[in-house]
């Protein structure tokens, strides 16, 4: 038995997540199911792309992971299930699945072919609650899908590496209005070869990634407050470059995306110098 | 053992749905909790009708929906369970169950009458906690009321129906901005007989009813991405009358209820044509 | 087997609480996991000392409450584990627990000490995941930690006495728009000794707490409807003394704050008449 994730933009207020459980657990009685996100910005592929990549290592092996973004059956997008990094991923081939296997091969592949199995009213909603109870109880893949070959890329989500820079932008911008650019610790450490480094934004620059927040207080001498509000980098727990503001409340002091004008989409761009 | 599903107007940043989870627990360890809404608009009896009616119908026979809106116990509103297509609802008699009874006939409805039994600080949400677990485990209604024959009806959520109009109007607006009519699938198939239609709103009009959204991509020729905006009309998976916009985004493109001024309360007819 | 409550800052959009919920289903399978709250206002130490101390007394003894708020572990704040009350907090030692602390005796405090001997990339979470696991599994506070002695106070929490009044102020504005003040009912009655008394708020004075809410509408000769926007006093749930509007829509009629003028850290005074 395996846990069943939820990655929808449907928000919280409407009956939709509730429904979406409810049809779980009448299939499946004994699913354990885990909320990841219901508040993905509609029908926002990258956002969701970035949230499913920055959760699915904290669960165990088999995990199955339901992403229910964009995800209407249509002559453009596939539903498929993505085998990767030994977990589950069930989505619309819209792109969503390209940033996990940027990272490494997936292991299997299907595009799922049991529509017609299901009641002539089925949802694609249906089908996807069919594929994950399937999955979770061990399931085989071959049995809901035929295999292919690869995902639908989406260029924009990917950084651009030459021998002294990686030009990236920004995905996604969080609760703490810190900002998430699409360059990763692997790149960094494979282009920067021990050279000093600075990460160029709009109108400021970093010289320094930090191993964490509370880094910043460099020193003995001054109480942790006195560093509310300085702005640092850190690749976080996703392991993307993250730039924040220590202890940012955007709604007091104000927080990287606001102080440093740094919106989604937004060029960083890290040089290293020889 | 059955599933306890919550509805209510709490929100999620008060203790107040951590502590109703852990009131059960206590008393029901092994109960299975499944949230539908905390985000009803304050006190608003109309929007947790749709909510639940929409809600219900994906969940196994048994399951007990426990709904805390406008819930203290007063002079004019009796602390009921309904027994309605082999569910539960426990709710206030407020009104918010009339739009279920209107559909089909109850199978049982208690007056709640174990108020006395509880300690003396007991409040009104302690007592629907305690019918809750009694039926989850798979209690009698006697035994925690007297029987009653009806609830209390709301006018409010009924479409008017002639023998060639259907006078709805607007009960809700979903995450999406989509707006929500009382005008049920059934009572249109009944009214309509085969006969064209046109839906009036405000300012616009609609003359096709859809199967479902992506329905509204008729032709193979362009890409799924030029129908964005458009505005179509489906009945919703609780069989609710629809507007909708394609692939709405309320905070970009804007949503059904900005761009066509459909508010809540707002008419909607269908007029059928002979 | 106990129950593992979630209190932090970090919201519902992001991955931060599903990860969070996956890394304890990593450690313990069989973790029953609740959400108390996210939406704690960033850092802020004061609101989910409430929103804790509000919500604890609803769960079964020997529950396990990870609090995620101003947690990274840094010089001034050490991480710790207070049994109190026969449940446990897992929190930063940042005063979120003094709260609690002031009305009943701790019954063992420790510093956490099993940093080093988690894998060297692990944070502040992930300690906190090991601990509550093992406390939840039925572990001994002593193989975590050391025995330390007190918790950090925050003087800003408590009310202050005289022989004829209690000066407290605000602490907490719930999803009702409620105003909660940090004047606990048991202050109230040791100070009171039946005294008739004047709560004085910046332009309004409220003479009677009521025992619920419902008990406004004092006269059988109205609809509750007329009592729709009038001012009351109570103490809630959680033992604190509440100024609310009852029936208040924040967005429609107001509430409590809007309409009284009561924001976080204003004063709410009680003096009592000889």
């Amino acid at each position: 038995m395996s846990i069943i994730t939820l990655t929808t933009d449907y928000g919280l207020k409407d009956h939709f997540v509730g429904a979406l459980k409810g049809k779980i657990l009448s299939e499946y009685p004994e699913a354990q199911i885990i909320d990841i996100s219901h508040d993905i910005d509609p029908f926002n592929t990258v956002e969701a792309s970035y949230i499913i990549s920055a959760a699915y290592a904290s669960f165990p092996k088999g995990t199955v992971h339901l992403i229910g973004v964009d995800m209407e059956l249509n002559k453009e997008n596939l539903h498929i299930v993505m085998q990767w990094n030994d977990s589950y991923f069930i989505a619309a081939d819209n792109g969503i699945l390209s940033m996990l296997s940027q990272k490494i091969v997936p292991q299997k592949i299907v595009a799922i072919n049991i529509h017609d199995r299901l009641p002539s009213d089925a949802s694609g909603l249906d089908v996807f609650v069919t594929v994950a109870c399937h999955i979770a109880r061990g399931g085989l893949l071959n049995v809901i899908g035929r295999e292919i070959n690869s995902v639908k890329e989406v260029t924009e989500m990917k950084a651009v590496i030459t021998t002294d820079t990686i030009k990236g932008h920004v995905i996604y911008i969080d609760h703490f209005g810190n900002v998430v650019t699409n360059i990763t610790k692997k790149q960094f450490l494979e282009v920067a070869k021990g050279r000093p480094y600075e990460i160029q934004m709009k109108t400021k620059n970093i010289k320094t990634i930090l191993p964490n927040y509370s880094a910043i207080a460099i020193s003995d001498k001054y109480p942790i407050k006195n560093y509310e509000g300085e702005k640092l980098a850190i690749f976080n727990e996703a392991g993307y470059l993250e730039i924040a503001i220590f202890r940012s409340n955007p709604s007091k002091i104000g927080s990287a995306s606001s102080l440093l004008g740094l919106n989604y989409r937004d060029a960083v761009t890290i040089e290293f110098k020889n």
